[in-house]
């Protein structure tokens, strides 16, 4: 049995960014609450409880029609994967463990909108040339294990990547904890982030936590801290929000703190109007912009406005 | 209830130009007749007479397989629209209101083959990051305003472009009347252009007549007229000619002149062959070409012959 | 009648390059047995035993989801076809008859995995602006002539490109010739190749030969030799082979030598895993890689261990 599915995301609307360099802008926003996309994928049962699955998803702007992810034409995910009783292994072009937690677990605006943890959050969203493995679930526990090859030539620890996560489910609790390493381009350094992450479902109310110790490629530490909330209101409506303190532990001392609050309101299973706020404070001269899930932001206030629909 | 559809054009065949700086040139043609595209797009009923659409539409060359618009993938057109009784909102890559009215109103070529009113009026095909707002149907009447964004940080009025065109439909009778202004870069000066048409069906053939007044950033002004017919044959077969006549208000005279007679014959509902012919004679060294729907021509006479399928 | 296919293959795996200038390198293999690709076909039965096709089929890297063939959309085959009693012609951007000859008929590894006959053989797999003609099939006998328009104004011989192939099948048997012949872009010079191939069904075994004669544009000439063999084992199972001679005809005598056996198991009629190894040993400073269907390769040694999947 095998089958092909077309699936995406047009999301489309009003961005207001204030206290950018160059002054304030309005955009129309692509993919503010979650990046527009369109993908197919398929699946074919090969018996003895082995699925094969293969995505190939494209990023687009539906500002200027043109293709995210510099322009690769399934920049967003192209893989294959074999999976069973013993767990997935796949291949290709694949979002990380990291990434994942942050995404999934984390960010109360599942890496959206103007409060998106991506913000100040030191993340990679997703890596070439991967093998990932993920286990069955076991009593709770999963566990995911992503190695990125760096494919050069003569020494294959050059651009290498590494991430794996761990995440722990009982009831209304998932507990995560995420870790990646990216080689440099001579292999002569490293950066790394770890990430610890709770949430905690309380009826209609789900509460986020999650802190990160970050280490670049000089060096440089740096801590993050998140602590939010998402509630899901009557008549379809939702609330998010969240803050986020960044801690630079060199001498410097370019610390920021973002504050964030979402609302969605739902027309269909499908559709959705969205309104967000966020503002970052930098201090000392930090550099983080608001963005949304598609765009990095170029301000220090983001106001989004706009419609998201899943097809 | 949601849907998806793919669809698009396939449209290939001969091109031979002639009176080009270089010498003639013969090639494969792609979307000649009708632009080849390939596209997604999808429509929800979200209840109360309101429906979401989305369109995704890449054009490509079928001699070469690549994407057109400079490589955007979904760069004819990419937006998300919520239409109900009060009218349409859509926000994205979009036609412009202008180059509707050229195409769908005042041109018996529907700016295709070698007779595309394109090769000498002045229009803006399409426009990212715009806001549209198009009425409903009020007694024969509707209007069409278009908001283009210039994105441009500190000043909104740099790259703005606006267009809107009002229509009038009676019986066999089409007037249009359309407008567009484009600002630019600095925001300190504008191009703008201003098209009245007039089309009338006397049973089997249908009369066109337009007329544009044209003024560039530079503040040269010229003039275009259009005049022109569609006959319906006998057979599944279509005859449509037009005479173009550009007046540069301008001391250089640079005037020009463009005849074009094409005609196509139906296979079935979505498959045509066709044949077309188009000179212009430029003066005083004007510099139009006879293009096609896709292609902007190298030369001075453009003769078509393809195979145009809908699917 | 109309209908629209999607269709396509997602293959990747593990390649191991062996013997390149700058060291063995472990890679993320994408479409090493098949190209992974994405395509668009349609169909439409025009009556009188005319059918109308189009095909738009795009090929990606599945390990960073962007496009192949320099980034083309549909950059593998992009063409509208009109077939009926008397033969089959086609417009786009096609795959030539000399290389349908070496990849359908000659070479036991269909082009594909460490074994691939182009690491070897000098072809043209596809061509942009071409039109195509194949006659019917008459007593076994089909040809296939193809010609690419150069599309150079003021002289349409540069860039010009010729491919034509006679098939004639009787039984267990095959024979094929095709040339093909490349103008180059000032029309003062041109390469070609001639191959002669056979090929015979013994039962679950399929032999292959096939001798080409090259000339390249400086007038360089060389000769390839295969000889090889396919066996369908019990199980699903499947092996190739097969030995390649190129032999350089010009002083520098810079001959190779293509060693390469595969294994594929069927998992299901649209899955397969596969395994090759191949290894070149250039002669006199020659310089051929041991490339994949997707790859040209880095090394004198390759192998391949991959999934691949037909959608």
């Amino acid at each position: 049995q095998s089958s092909l599915t077309v699936y995406g995301v047009a999301d489309a609307g009003l961005l207001l960014e204030r206290g950018g360099a160059d002054g304030p802008v309005q955009k129309i926003g692509s993919g503010m609450a979650s990046s527009s996309r369109l993908g197919f994928k398929g699946k074919e049962d090969l018996g003895g409880g082995t699925v094969l699955t293969f995505i190939l998803e494209n990023g687009y702007s539906i500002d200027t029609g043109a293709a995210k992810q510099n322009g690769a034409l399934f920049g967003r995910q192209a893989l294959l994967c074999l999976s069973g009783k013993a767990g997935a292994l796949s291949i290709g072009q694949q979002y990380t463990p990291f990434y994942k937690t942050l995404n999934n677990v984390a960010d109360p605006f599942s890496t959206g909108m103007a409060g998106n943890a991506q913000n100040v959050f030191d993340d990679t969203t997703r890596i070439s040339n991967t093998v990932e493995y993920i286990t069955p679930r076991m009593g709770g526990f999963v566990a995911d294990v992503q190695y990125g090859l760096g494919e050069a030539a003569g020494d294959s620890a050059k651009n290498r990547y590494l991430s794996a996560s761990g995440s722990y489910e009982q009831g209304a609790l998932t507990l995560e904890l995420a870790h990646q390493r990216k080689e440099n381009a001579l292999a002569s350094a490293h950066s790394r982030n770890t990430m610890l992450v709770a949430r905690y479902r309380f009826g209609d109310v789900t509460g986020h936590a999650a802190h990160a110790r970050n280490r670049d490629a000089l060096g440089r530490e740096s801590h993050d801290t998140l602590l939010g909330f998402t509630a899901q209101l009557s008549g379809g409506n939702k609330l998010f929000a969240s803050l986020i303190d960044h801690r630079d532990q060199a001498a410097a001392q370019r610390h920021a703190r973002q504050a964030a609050l979402g609302v969605s309101h739902g027309l269909s299973r499908r559709t959705d109007l969205y309104a967000a706020y966020g503002h970052i404070r930098n201090s000392n001269g930090a550099q983080f912009h608001v963005g949304t899930a598609a765009d990095s932001g170029s301000g220090t206030t983001g106001v989004n406005l706009g419609v998201r629909h899943v097809f």
